[in-house]
C-alpha cells in the first residue's frame, strides 16, 4: 500500500470522506488512489479558494471535517482567504497540501516555496509527513486535531514521494477531544449576575446558536429579563418559527454601539467579546459600554449549550421561553429593492433550508423578514474575507444533499470564487444562488464615508463601482452550466425563486437592485 | 497631508505610477487619495490574484515596478500565487497591504491575521509603516528594494490610521542599485572554457534574453561552437527574425535530459542551474549530465548582458552571429490542432507583439512556428503557479498601450483568474486572448502517467477533466464585456484572429482543440 492509499483510507476511517480538490502534479498519486478507496468522494473545484470555502461550509453543516487537496504553496495561497474565514469560524478542516518529493526539496525547483510558513498563518496544527510509514498516523492526528473542540484547521504537508512509496499501512482513528464542561462555580457566578436585575445581555456565538442553546437562552430571558443577542456573523445559526427571537449584533459600529447601550453585564456564551470589524477615526474599537462588565459563561471550546442548560436550571428553573410564531412577509410587488428581495426570500424560504448569507449591504431586512420562516440554518461570513459565500453553499449542499441551499450573494464578492458555479453544475447540487446585483462594491461606498475619507472624485469612485462594463451574471452562470434568469421586479424574483426551488439542481437568479 | 497622500506622491516620484488594486475598508484613504494625485493610475481588479499577476506582467514589460493595493491578510493571500510567480521571475513589485489601525490590532478583529508572516513567504523586503511621519520614507525604501537588481517583491504593510492621519510629507526617491558587473577573472575563466572545444551550452535566463544579450550570445556561438539555450520559462524573452536561434530547455524531464546530453560545460548567464519542475520516481531531479561542469558567467543580479559582450570580445572577437531570417508558417487549413493553432499564430503574429504564454500542453510547436515572426516579446509562467497568464497580459497591456498583446491561455488555468477579462474590458486594453480549449487539465493527464500513478479509473479521471459541464468561454467573456468568438477549424481561428488584431480593445477566441 502506498502512502496516498493509506492516507485516504485513514481519513475515511476517521470519518473524513469528502475531499474538495484542486490537484497538481505532486498530488497525482493521491488522485490515483481515489480509484482504490471509493468511500472517499473527490469533488473537483477549479480554484483552491472554492475548495477551502466548500470545506468550511461542509463542516459547518456536517459537524465533521472535510479534506481539501491543494497543490504546493501557491495552491494553499489561493485557498488562504477562505481558510481565514474557516479559522475565524473555528471550523474543523483538514488540508492536504502536496509538496515536492523529499529528494527534490533542496533543488529549489520553480514551485518551491515555504508551505509550512504559509500554513502556519491559518492552521492550528501543521505537520509535514516524513515517510510512508508515518503518513497514516499523521492523517489520524490531523483529523483529531481538526475535530477536537473548538475546531481548527489542520494542515498536513504531503511530499510526493511519501504518497507514491510503498510501505504504508492504515492507522486507527485518534479520539476526538470533545468540548470541556464549564466549571460549576462559573455557572453560579453568572447566575448571580442574572439575578442582579441589572441590564444583561446573553451574547451567543460559536456552536451555541443551536435549537437547544437558543431555547435555554430563551428560558433565561423569560426568567431573568436578560436580552439575547448573537455575534454579528455566527458560523451557523439555527433560526425560524418555534425558536426564541435573538438579535444579531449589527455590523455598522454606530448601530452596534446603540444595540449594547445601557448594558451593565455582557455574558459571553461561546463567543468572544465583540469588536468592530474596523477602526474608525474618533470611534472606540468595540461596542461594549465603558461601565459594562464582561463575563464568560463559556469560552469557545467549552460546552456552551450545556452551560446554558445548567444556568437555566439555576437562574430560571420555571420559565418558559417565548418563541416566534410562524409568520411570513407578504410577497411584495413592484421595485426590486434589497428589502423587497428579503421579503420574497422570507415569503418563500422552504422548510429546512440552508441559507448562506454573503449579501453584505444588500442584506437589509433579511434576518428580520425571515425570522418567522420555517426552521432553517444560516451560515455567515465569519472572517470578513469576501468570496466565501458561493463555496460555502457548495460545501453545505454536499453535506446535506436532501436540504435546499439558498445562497444570497453580493455581486462584487461573487467574483472572487465565481468558478464555484461550475462545481454546482457538475455535482448537480440543489443550490439556488441569488446575486444581489447592485453594480458596485456598495459596502466600500459606505465604508469610505464612515472612515471619513473624501473620495468624491471620479478616480476614487472608479475603484468602488462594478460598472463599465456591468457584469452579466446570467451569462457567467450559463457559461458554467448553471441555468440562470434575471429578475428586475419583486414579482419576477418571486416567480423565478419559486421555480428554482421547485426544480432540483443548481439555479442562479440575477436580482437587479437599485444602483445597477 | 495624510499618510496615504504622501505615500502615493512618493511612489509616483519614484517612478511607480500604476496601482493594480482590490481595496477594502482599511484602504479607503488610499483610494480617496487617488483623487489628489492624478499621476497615479488606479486599475481596479475583481480579485487580488489579477492585481498581483498584472503587476508582474507590467514590470516585465515596463522595466519598473507597479504597485498593488491589497486588503489585509486574506487579500494578500488571494494574491499569493501570482506573487510566487513574480518572485520566481525576480520581478520588481511593490505591494501595499492595508491593515487595521494600530489601535485596533490588539482587539483581534475578525479580519486580523499575520500579514507579515504571509508577506514574508514571497517578499524580499517587508516593512510595517508605524507612523504617518515614516510612511513616505518607507515607500521610497520599498521602491528601491523592489527595483534594485535583480528585482524582488517589496511589501509595505499600511495600517489604516497611518493612511488617514495627517503629518506626513513626501519623501525623495532612494537610489536604485543597478546590476553589478561580473569580475573580469570570471569572464576570462569562462573564455578558457569556451576555447576548450568541448561541448558547451550557454544557458541564458533572467534579464539576459534581450536583443543585445542574444546577439552577443550568437556571436559566441558562431565563434566558439557553443550552443545557445534559455531557461524553460524565462520571465521575458525577445524573439523573432533578426535574432539568433535559441533553444528553450524543454519542460518534460526526458526531453530536457536529451537536450543537454553530451554537454561538458554548462555556462549560466543570469539563470540558475536547471532542475526538473517535479521529481519523478526513478529519475534524477535535474537534466544536467553527471560529468558536466557548471560555470556561472553571471548570477541573477549581475549584469549578464555586459558579461556576454565582454566575453564575446575575448572569446569570439571576429565572429558574426547567425540570425533567423524572417519566415512564417503557411496558414493551415482543416482540423484545429495545437500545432495548427501555433501555425495560425506564427502566420499572423503582428510586429512588436507581446505574447503571454500560458498554453501549457497546448503550446506544442508554438515557439518553433513563431521563431521567424517579426520581433516580439514572450512572457512565460516563471513559477509554475497556473493562473498568471490572463493577469500578466493585463499588466503588459497597461505597460505598453501601443503594442498588441496576445494571450495564449490554457482553459483550466484561465479559470483561476478569469475575472481579469472584466478589467480588460473596463480599461479597453488591446489584448487578444486565445483559449486553448481542450476541456481538460491535460498537463495533469500527462503528469499522472509520468509519475507512474495508475489513475485509470473513473474517479481519478474525473479530477482531471473539465467536462460535465464544459466551460463556455464565449459566454464567460461576453458576460464580462469582452467580445468573443469560437473557432472550430484552423481557418476560423485565422479569420477571427485577423479580425481581433485589426480592432482595438480586448477580444477572446475560444479555440476548440481535440479532446473538447
Amino acid at each position: 500500500m502506498n502512502g496516498a492509499q493509506a492516507l485516504i483510507r485513514t481519513l475515511v476511517g476517521a470519518g473524513v470522506d469528502v475531499c474538495f480538490a484542486n490537484p497538481g502534479t505532486s498530488e497525482m498519486h493521491f488522485v490515483a488512489a481515489l480509484d482504490d478507496v471509493p468511500e472517499m468522494r473527490g469533488v473537483l473545484t477549479l480554484f483552491e479558494g472554492v475548495a477551502t470555502g466548500a470545506a468550511d461550509g461542509y463542516a459547518r453543516m456536517a459537524g465533521r471535517p472535510a479534506a481539501t487537496l491543494l497543490h504546493l504553496g501557491p495552491g494553499l495561497g489561493n485557498g488562504l482567504a477562505n481558510l481565514h474565514n474557516a479559522r475565524r469560524g473555528r471550523t474543523a478542516l483538514v488540508n492536504v497540501v502536496g509538496d515536492h518529493a523529499r529528494s527534490h526539496k533542496r533543488l529549489d525547483a520553480p514551485l518551491e516555496s515555504d508551505i509550512d510558513a504559509i500554513a502556519g498563518t491559518v492552521s492550528g496544527w501543521v505537520r509535514r509527513s516524513l515517510s510512508p510509514a508515518d503518513v497514516a498516523a499523521d492523517a489520524a492526528d490531523a483529523v483529531a486535531a481538526a475535530a477536537s473542540a473548538p475546531g481548527r484547521i489542520a494542515t498536513l504537508v504531503l511530499p510526493a514521494d511519501v504518497s507514491w512509496e510503498d510501505g504504508a499501512a492504515v492507522a486507527d482513528p485518534v479520539p476526538v477531544r470533545p468540548a470541556s464542561r464549564v466549571a460549576p462555580s462559573v455557572i453560579r457566578d453568572v447566575a448571580t449576575v442574572l439575578s442582579s436585575g441589572q441590564p444583561t445581555v446573553l451574547f451567543l456565538g460559536g456552536d451555541t446558536v443551536t435549537a437547544a442553546g437558543l431555547l435555554a437562552a430563551g428560558q433565561l430571558a423569560a426568567g431573568t429579563g436578560a436580552r439575547l443577542m448573537t455575534e454579528t456573523f455566527p458560523a451557523r445559526a439555527v433560526r425560524g418559527a418555534g425558536l426564541p427571537e435573538v438579535t444579531r449584533l449589527p455590523y455598522p459600529p454606530e448601530m452596534a454601539i446603540a444595540a449594547l447601550e445601557g448594558t451593565a453585564h455582557l455574558v459571553l456564551v461561546g463567543a468572544t467579546s465583540p469588536v468592530h470589524f474596523f477602526a474608525y477615526p474618533g470611534m472606540p474599537g468595540h461596542p461594549v459600554p465603558k461601565d459594562c462588565t464582561v463575563h464568560v459563561l463559556a469560552e469557545p471550546g467549552e460546552d456552551g449549550v450545556a452551560a446554558l442548560l445548567a444556568l437555566a436550571e439555576i437562574a430560571a428553573p420555571d420559565a418558559e421561553p417565548e418563541v416566534l410564531e410562524a409568520s411570513r412577509p407578504e410577497l411584495p410587488v413592484g421595485e426590486l429593492t434589497p428589502r423587497a428581495m428579503a421579503a420574497v426570500i422570507g415569503a418563500l424560504l422552504p422548510e429546512n433550508a440552508i441559507v448562506v448569507d454573503e449579501a453584505l449591504t444588500s442584506g437589509v431586512g433579511l434576518t428580520e423578514l425571515t425570522s418567522g420562516a420555517p426552521r432553517h440554518d444560516w451560515l455567515s461570513l465569519t472572517g470578513g474575507a469576501i468570496g466565501d459565500g458561493l463555496p460555502m453553499a457548495l460545501g453545505a449542499a454536499v453535506a446535506c444533499p436532501d436540504r435546499p441551499v439558498i445562497g444570497i450573494q453580493a455581486d462584487g464578492s461573487a467574483m472572487y470564487t465565481i468558478s464555484a458555479l461550475w462545481t454546482y453544475a457538475r455535482e448537480q447540487l440543489d443550490i439556488t444562488t441569488i446575486i444581489c446585483d447592485n453594480g458596485s462594491y456598495a459596502i466600500l461606498e459606505h465604508e469610505l464615508s464612515r472612515v471619513g475619507a473624501r473620495g468624491d472624485g471620479d478616480r476614487a469612485a472608479k475603484l468602488l463601482t462594478l460598472g463599465g462594463p456591468g457584469l452579466d451574471f446570467v451569462a457567467l452562470a450559463t457559461g458554467m452550466g448553471v441555468p440562470a434568469t434575471r429578475a428586475r421586479t419583486a414579482e419576477e424574483l418571486a416567480d423565478q425563486l419559486r421555480q428554482a426551488l421547485a426544480e432540483p439542481g443548481p439555479h442562479l437568479i440575477d436580482a437587479v437592485l437599485p444602483g445597477r
